[in-house]
């Protein structure tokens, strides 16, 4: 059977050339970085290297850089650690209605510490409207958190005017950049962000590790107590093997992004146009500012748990939304968000395209989707009632 | 030059039989546990398989398994998640004066919400009286937590006696057995702990990954909001292939576990026996009661960073105290919490013993070691200040 792995929002293959990077650093030169010896100053080296390489990928400067060990921890950081640094200027902050788990759940711990929040609308596309942000910021609004990129719509949010707004207006602002960077341009100083969160796993890099950019200037309270590690901003010891390849990974997202878009987004645009084929069933997200690696559906009548099944029986890995959350089976809150029913949220489905993926991956899953549509829909009490309706039955 | 590591308690080399088991997992295997098909599937099954592995060195159950990153977040998660969890029954915690900087600052954190702490004091070889345990102990206390060892120091700590202290007080007992899992027996149900931390990179596994159990039945307040991974208590994309090396140094920490003991006490000793046939120094820490791999001293009228840079340019790794704050240069806690002077304590010196160690290259450091002392006596103005009292020159 045909394996096609259609889950790159999920996570991402690690490439050859980044586990290679990575390999001398587990059994041969082992170090810890804080140790005042050989062995330690060959692993900080290699952080050193994999630190510009990272900073690098999105235009800051290697001190501006946190190692973390996920894109959650980035945002939990940013989140609560700028909140607690600037409390004393006030205690409000504002993030929009399609943030990921990490960012609006970390708003929600904050909450009970005495914080408030403004959550901003968006629109059907799951886009930000600027003036929305500009009416939503108050007085004391400290913190403005909105996401570069959407991982399950796709969707890329106009970040560069939201932050020019939450700049004027006084108050930090971290985009949840975990989604794009490394699959499309992101430069902090280009848009004028004061964080970022990243994470390698997004693009051919480890899982366990990750980063947040902090500009020079802005405070942050750790989430961690412990050592100095990290300038004193994320204690513990240092994932030395991921770091290195979290670098090589940034350093081959650089060179080869315009390529891997160049691919892929054919490849996308030939598998929307498939699937909008297929009797009711919407694009979601953005059709045009969305990420070039990216197609979201919703299929009416159906549930996403059970095409996900249907389709890994035929060898297609794909999602329904947040792998974060799949386990809960709850219609995704950014689809409610952007104005889906109820209903038809349930029958979201969400491909994320890796390099290794060919126009003859595309045509196996045109393939084998729609008769997966069509056996569920089948058996579903609401398209039977849909039809039935349609036909003047009662 | 001969290469000698002996900075075990830093951080331990990634045996091949570890890096062998991680590396289907970066590039083959590289699903998402919380993905919904076969991809996510297999980095389950290995996930729980590692789990099981990871719990059965500490005799828990896998569910009683949390995996983090380090073991300062293991600290952090327990120290804070704890105490929030049961901060309606009261807000008084109890911990020792030489506990890991990871637990010690979460509880100045946590006084800076409205907490407050008792430290309890040590004798001479860094070691807790059980009994000033129970006198610490209020009606209000609801978290105590005492080391299982002390990586600086390797004094093992009567955590029996102290568990059961605090569980006959109504109090949740935490343990930091980051320095003793996967090198002594560390059994949870034997030692009756309702929580323990522990790290891959202790016992040569992975940087990066690192686990805390919780005992069935304790809660606690996850440190990362998001997703639901770790039963909801611990956000963010799995380390699988961290996790999975994690599991396979446990594995092999259980089977070896007294070999490697038999094969690392007898070097420790030998180097003990050498060393303090300098004059003015000091065994550091219990002379029994200790880690089999740690050897800790304190050299009069030097200070220990000075040694270590020496002792590096003969290919000789060793310690001054925590590598978490190394780089901080400042007099260990621990030691002068065991009652050392300040002077003393400068002259800290620790080597930590790896499986490739062999008696040979304990003579090594005990042929370079008496020179770098002399070396640096001669450039110590206390050193001079005492031979000249002891031949009685003003």
């Amino acid at each position: 059977m045909k394996k096609v792995y259609l889950d790159n929002m999920a996570t991402t293959r690690v490439l050859p050339e980044v586990l290679q990077a990575m390999l001398p650093y587990f059994g041969e030169l082992y170090g810890n970085p804080s140790s005042l010896h050989s062995w330690g100053d060959e692993a900080r080296e290699a952080m050193d290297e994999a630190r510009a390489k990272v900073a690098a990928l999105i235009n800051a400067a290697p001190e501006e850089i946190i190692f973390t060990s996920t894109g959650t921890e980035s945002n939990n950081l940013a989140i609560k650690g700028i909140a607690q640094a600037y409390q004393e200027k006030g205690k409000h902050i504002v993030i929009s209605a399609v943030e990921h788990f990490s960012v609006m759940h970390s708003v929600k711990t904050l909450e009970k510490r005495g914080f408030s929040s403004t959550l901003v609308p968006v629109d059907k596309y799951a886009m930000v409207d600027p003036s929305d942000v500009a009416r939503a910021i108050r007085k004391d609004t400290i913190l403005v958190s909105v996401m570069h990129s959407n991982g399950e719509v796709g969707t890329i949010e106009p970040v560069k005017e939201i932050a020019a707004i939450a700049k004027k207006a006084g108050a930090v602002f971290h985009t949840d950049a975990v989604a794009s960077a490394g699959n499309v341009p992101v430069d902090v100083k280009e848009l004028g962000v004061d964080a970022l969160s990243l994470a390698a796993n997004q693009f051919y890099g480890p899982k366990g590790v990750a980063a947040l950019y902090v500009r020079r200037g802005v405070r942050l309270v750790p989430l961690f107590d412990g050592g100095i590690q990290e300038g004193g901003r994320r204690a513990g010891t240092d994932n030395v093997p991921g770091i290195v390849g979290m670098g090589k990974a940034a350093e081959l997202a650089k060179k080869d992004m315009a390529a891997r878009a160049n691919l892929l987004q054919p490849l996308r645009d030939r598998l929307i146009e498939g699937v909008l084929k297929i009797d009711h069933s919407i694009l979601t997200g953005h059709p045009s500012a969305r990420l070039p690696h990216h197609a979201s559906f919703c299929i009416e009548f159906i549930e996403g748990e059970a095409m996900l099944m249907l389709l890994n029986l035929q060898g297609v890995a794909a999602s329904s939304g947040s792998a974060c959350t799949s386990r809960a089976l709850k219609a995704s809150h950014v689809l409610l968000a952007k104005g889906i029913p109820h209903a038809l949220a349930q029958g979201s489905l969400l491909f994320g395209f890796g390099v290794d993926r060919t126009a003859g991956d595309v045509d196996y899953v045109l393939e084998v989707l729609p008769p997966v549509v069509d056996r569920l829909r089948e058996m579903s009490p609401l398209y039977d009632k849909y039809i039935k309706a349609r036909h003047g039955v009662a």
